[in-house]
C-alpha cells in the first residue's frame, strides 16, 4: 500500500475562477447588516468571486437556494465561499423569516463527496450570528478608560485557545495497535520535522493532511477503509512558531504522583 | 478610545523556556498508546517543553493535577500544551479510570484570565480520543487496492471544510447599529488588505485578533465591555491563498429570486 507523494503545500488556485460565493442575509431587526452586506460583498468581488446576494428568505426558498447551489459547476473554481448573516440561538440555530434553520444544514449539501466538483476544495462558511445568549461582561476594577497598551487589554475567556480534535465531532478516530494512533503519529511526525519557519495552524493543517491521506487511504480490510478527519478549533489571535530556544530547558516535572515515563 | 498598534503579528515567543507539557494518558485497552506517549514525549522534549506523564488517574487525581497544573508560575512560558489520550464517547466526554469526565472541564482552569500567568499566551490542547461512535465506511466502487494519485483518494464528509463563528459556542456576538457587526466588519478589513502572500489561516487569525483587540476592548457603555472570540472550526488539509488570477471573474448571478445588491 501506498500513499502519494505530496507534491504541493497549497490548495490547487490555477483554476479558471475564484469561484462561486453565496450570501445570505437576514436584515429584519439586525440595523447594520445591509452595510454589512455591501461591504462583504466589494470584498468578495475584489477577490473575483462570482457573488449571489440572497435576502430575507424563508425556509422553503433558502433550501432552494442551498440545493440550486450546491448542484452548480464548481469545476473552474477554486474555492467556495458562504456567509450568513441572521440572529442566533442555541444550539446553533440561525432565525429565517419563517422560524429557525440549523446552522449545520447550510454545509450539508457541499461536503465530502455529495458536490463532487467541490471535493478537495476548500468550503468555506462564514456565520455571523449568535449562538446563544451567554454574555462575557466585565467592569475595568482600575477603572482607565483609555487602554494602549496590549497588555492592559481584557481578554475573552476563550481567547488563545486552540483545540485541535483527532476526529471530526461524535464521529471515532482510529489507532493501530502496534503503530499507535493515527493522529498522535502524524502529530509526531509533522512536529518531528523541521518546523522552525512553519507557524502552528500551518504544521496543524498538515497533521490533517496526514492522517487522511496517509492513514486514512492506506489502511483497509477487506476493502473497506476507515475515513477519519481531525478538526482545528481556532481562537487564536496571531501566529505561533516554534522558535529556537539558546537557553536549557526546564526538565520535567519528578512529582512522584505521576507516573513519569521510564528511562527519561 | 484608542486601541493598541499591532507591532508584533506572533505569540512572544521570547520567554526564558518553551512552556510545561501535561500527557494524560489511558492505556487500559488502548494498545499502541505507550508507543504514541513515548512518541509524544520525545516530541515535546525535542521542542524543548517541561513534560510531566500522568497515566491512568482516577477522577480525583485529575482533578488535582488540573489544579495543580494551573497554578504553576507560566511567567516565563511562550505556551501551554496538554495532551490527552484516551477513549472517548459522546458528547465529548473521555473515559478515565473510574468514569467519565468532560472534555471542556480538561482547559476549563486554564482559559481566559483564569491562569493568569498563561494570560496572552497559547494554549494548545490535544485530544486523541473519540467524541461519539459514527464512523464513516466507504467501499471503493472499482476495487483498486492501490491508490497513487491524489485525485483517486477518499475524502471524509468534513475533509476540506473550514467553519469559522463570529463567537465562541454559545455566546453573543455584537453588531453596531450604525458601523455593522464587529466580526463581518474585522472579516472585510482583514481581506481587503495585501494578503495575496498570506494563507487564509492566519488571515482568519488576524480577523480573531482585529476583533477582540480593536472592538471588544473598543466599545463600552458605562465602563462594562462586551466581549467576543470568533472561533475557527478547520478541517483543511492544505494552505490556502488568493493567488492573483490574469483571467476576468465570472459575474454575480442575475438570478432574479434572490436580492443581487442593488448597483451591481
Amino acid at each position: 500500500m501506498s500513499y502519494p507523494v505530496r507534491t504541493e503545500v497549497c490548495y490547487n488556485t490555477s483554476h479558471p475562477s475564484r469561484g462561486r460565493a453565496l450570501l445570505i442575509n437576514y436584515e429584519h431587526d439586525r440595523p447594520g447588516s445591509v452595510k454589512d452586506t455591501k461591504d462583504v460583498y466589494h470584498v468578495l468581488e475584489k477577490l473575483q468571486f462570482a457573488v449571489t446576494v440572497a435576502t430575507n428568505l424563508k425556509e422553503r426558498e433558502l433550501m432552494d437556494l442551498l440545493e440550486k447551489e450546491s448542484k452548480e459547476d464548481h469545476t473552474n473554481s477554486d474555492c467556495f465561499v458562504m456567509v450568513v448573516m441572521a440572529h442566533g440561538t442555541a444550539p446553533d440555530m440561525i432565525k429565517i423569516m419563517d422560524g429557525y434553520f440549523a446552522m449545520d444544514r447550510l454545509w450539508k449539501d457541499f461536503v465530502g463527496n455529495l458536490c463532487s466538483s467541490l471535493k478537495g476544495k476548500p468550503k468555506l462558511f462564514f456565520i455571523q450570528s449568535c449562538r446563544g445568549n451567554l454574555e462575557e461582561k466585565i467592569q475595568r476594577k482600575d477603572a482607565v478608560p483609555i487602554i494602549e497598551k496590549e497588555e492592559n487589554f481584557l481578554v475573552s475567556m476563550h481567547a488563545d485557545l486552540l483545540v485541535m480534535y483527532a476526529s471530526y465531532y461524535k464521529h471515532a478516530a482510529y489507532r493501530d495497535p502496534t503503530e499507535g494512533a493515527w493522529f498522535i503519529q502524524a502529530l509526531c511526525n509533522v512536529l518531528s520535522g523541521d518546523i522552525r519557519q512553519t507557524d502552528l495552524l500551518s504544521l496543524l493543517t498538515d497533521v490533517s493532511y496526514d492522517v487522511m491521506y496517509k492513514y486514512a487511504n492506506r489502511f483497509a480490510e477487506n476493502g473497506i477503509y476507515n475515513l477519519q478527519i481531525p478538526m482545528i478549533t481556532s481562537m487564536l489571535t496571531k501566529k505561533f512558531y516554534f522558535v529556537e530556544k539558546y537557553v536549557p530547558a526546564v526538565k520535567g516535572s519528578k512529582d512522584t504522583r505521576y507516573n513519569v515515563l521510564a528511562g527519561k
